[in-house]
């Protein structure tokens, strides 16, 4: 914590306290077991919405200060009431905000100062695979691009940030690398 | 469109829509070619939020009814200001909206009827890994799971429903498949 004692809240983030909690699981690797949760109910067509609050966490449950509810659609172009972004556009605002908020907390980690970051990520998808037109084009993002802008320190120290933020996100990983999902249903 | 001709809003499907879209789609297949975006700005620490609003898609660049902001952030037990829902629980949002998306249109396609669609979707993470205490164990979830309730016409219909959404599910088929992310960063 040296590096950071002339200044605890670099970028906002309180690195004390990220220093002192990575400490705390590292001696109690149990707190690092987390569950997260969407709970999505069906409004109409291709309208539904999704409600986070709980999530388990450091050996309890625990919720979120507010229960936040996000709408889904498709677009008209798409035969939806475009009450809400789509699901695919709600995956790319993943990925983006968790290599943000990641990079934030190694920026602040390694002392490196940042002024402003943004990012742009865009996913190309051939709808022939989800409308079952052609059995050779994927349902999913054929490739997905981020492009970030960031001031502050000296560009390569930003761009190490990036990089070390690649590195260590949840989304980047289950996107890049897949994850088991498995399916289960009560119908009556 | 003869089996849905007796109910062209079918579940709140457009049905005749739905299949005319289908029908011009595979006389054009340059028409299903999509490009989706996000774009993100980082506020303090862990706080940052996307904004959803134009795509590209059917040859044109079209807009959202509205722009749509969605703030992230970690919950204070991992430092964070908890100003939203952390970034991988709007990926377990993503999968859960695309799967009841594609099973009412697929469902109205089918001339199945839907009185309720309920789905829990549950990420399991363990921070070793984006905390950089351990090698062995992944960033992102090890584990999601669906837990889905439906009530509507016989259950087996129900059944194949949602087997031919999780076969045809853009969302689904990234995060069990993976997708190539590339990421370029302009410094200074």
């Amino acid at each position: 914590m040296t590096t950071t004692a002339d200044n605890p809240l670099r970028n906002g983030v309180d690195t004390a306290a990220l220093f002192a909690t990575i400490d705390a699981v590292r001696a109690d690797p149990e707190l690092a077991k987390f569950r997260f949760r969407a709970t999505n109910r069906w409004v109409s067509g291709t309208h539904n919405e999704s409600t986070i609050h709980g999530f388990y966490g450091a050996k309890q449950d625990m919720d979120h200060r507010v229960a936040s509810t996000f709408a889904a659609d498709h677009p008209a172009v798409l035969v939806g009431e475009d009450n809400g972004p789509t699901p695919t556009e709600y995956l790319l605002h993943s990925l983006a905000a968790c290599l943000v908020s990641g990079l934030a907390n190694i920026a602040a980690a390694r002392g490196v100062n940042l002024s402003e970051v943004a990012a742009t990520v865009e996913g190309d998808i051939d709808l022939l695979g989800i409308l079952g037109l052609s059995d050779e084009v994927r349902n999913g993002f054929g490739q997905i691009r981020v492009s970030f802008t960031l001031r502050g320190d000296e560009p390569e120290k930003l761009r190490a940030v990036v990089e070390q933020a690649r590195r260590r996100s949840a989304v980047y990983d289950v996107l890049t690398n897949g994850v088991p999902v498995a399916i289960e249903v009560d119908a009556g």
